[in-house]
């Protein structure tokens, strides 16, 4: 299929695989020898709210894949109730494009889905990126009902993408800023677009979230098993899953480089997209078996 | 004065500068046109503590200079006992020389001293790198009567440098195996060697550090003053200085990214010597006004 822009999320056309009963939608762009790096979603985001800005320079080093996990955009079947079961869904994705080795970019419930693949397939999974998120067992995920995000959810003056602005960035002019330009950028593309997830998509998805805070056994041991390479990043002012998780998976994951960024939020892979891929870009194109590079 | 390998720690001569009454012993060495990089060392430590193998990379963008603060290595003066006390003999340091603008490279009290100076002479300062430090009124700072420090400094088979393998690194195979190579490095300067430092110098840096835990107001709050671009470094098993006292700095330096390491102590600079230089030149090499590289 020819398009203006094939190494972008602005024009990759949306296609679809059957895999295991379910029809996945996606996007597949970019070029370059690179391990593939699978992108793996935020709460009620689809393949829509994937900044062009992180994943086009991205692209430019190997293929990006987006998709959407089942029962959000424009996938079929139910959404999940637990991570586990999302995890089972990415892994019959992979299957049906016939993925055998990958990166994963997991962004919030995408990156607890990731640390879940790694666990339950280690060999799919080279290295991987986990932005502004938490390990199973982490402190105050996604409460929505906190009045520092309750504010917002509640402004019948914030709808759409403008509540995203809010509780995606921190309070300041600059963050603010970065926000309304990330908003900006997700408008870009205009055509093949996923409907906006409903209230049934959001509570499954909260569900999981509520799960994956219970801990069996002690506190993060299960992170000692997770050996890929990490790279971890967060923003010092996430209200929505405090970088207070960013640090333990730093401690308890043997094997991951943690990068914190100034005055942002849940956000921060948008806020601060040029420094994002360019470390993003530089981890993952070491091959060295250690994090650090 | 000829040299073999003129850009680099191990064979760099010392040099002397007079300055407000005091007679200051120094190494500056490496090319380039970036701005020069004023090195702030660890507690008890001397121009021989500076691993060859992070400050020679650093000193082919532009010059590195390090320097005995007063009482230490080939310093006159007396060792003072406040961090405020040191940051005045630095900044008498670098009048000493000239030096109108620089970065500084701070490790352990070196990072403090490089808030200090940044705090004191704010046009001093274009970027910092703060290593393995706390801010003021940090926590478990430098307490080496704590049983996971205090075996390794009463153990009579472990003496000289092969007590700071065991600090500076972290207790599992790998780091110390890091560390092992850091001390062959460190023995690497065979001439023109600093004196070590005695107990004299120990006793008033660790009146430095209790006096640097002690917050007047507001904690942290003085930070938000800082407004340089700074990269903050630690690694996650740093008994000396715990990796919190590094996620404080990031959540209250208005300007300032964070770097944490896995399976490394104190001394993670060292042991992941070519990510740590790599990072570090990435990030001096920004112009920008906000930390993010």
């Amino acid at each position: 299929m020819a398009s203006a822009r094939p190494g972008s999320n602005i024009s990759a056309p949306t296609r679809f695989v059957e895999s295991h009963g379910e029809r996945y939608a996606y996007r597949r762009f970019g070029d370059g020898t690179a391990c593939p790096l699978l992108c793996l979603q935020h709460f009620t985001g689809t393949l829509d709210n994937w900044d062009p800005f992180v994943t086009d320079p991205l692209a430019t080093r190997g293929e990006v894949i987006l998709f959407d996990n089942a029962g959000v955009g424009r996938s079929t079947g139910k959404v999940p109730e637990t991570v586990s079961g999302m995890t089972k869904h990415a892994l019959n994705f992979v299957d049906g494009l016939g993925i055998k080795k990958c990166d994963l970019l997991g962004f919030s419930l995408g990156g607890m889905i990731a640390q879940q693949m790694a666990r339950d397939r280690p060999s799919l999974v080279r290295r991987m990126i986990l932005v502004a998120t938490a390990p199973r067992g982490g402190e105050d995920i996604m409460h929505l009902e906190k009045p520092t995000l309750a504010r917002f959810l509640a402004d019948p003056k914030l709808r759409g993408y403008a509540v995203l602005q809010k509780l995606f960035f921190a309070p300041t002019e600059s963050s603010q800023a970065a926000g309304a330009a990330f908003i900006g950028r997700l408008a870009l593309r205009e055509e093949d677009r996923d409907p906006i997830s409903g209230p049934e998509v959001a509570k499954a998805q909260m569900t999981a979230f509520r799960e994956w805070e219970r801990s069996a056994g002690e506190r993060f041991a299960d992170l000692s098993a997770i050996r890929q390479p990490t790279l971890i990043v967060n923003g010092v002012r996430d209200e929505m899953i405090p970088v207070a998780n960013s640090y333990r998976l730093g401690e308890y994951l043997p094997n991951a480089v943690l990068l914190t960024y100034p005055d942002s939020g849940h956000g921060s892979l948008f806020q601060f997209h040029e420094s994002f891929t360019r470390q993003a870009s530089a981890f993952l194109e070491s091959d060295s078996l250690y994090a650090p590079y």
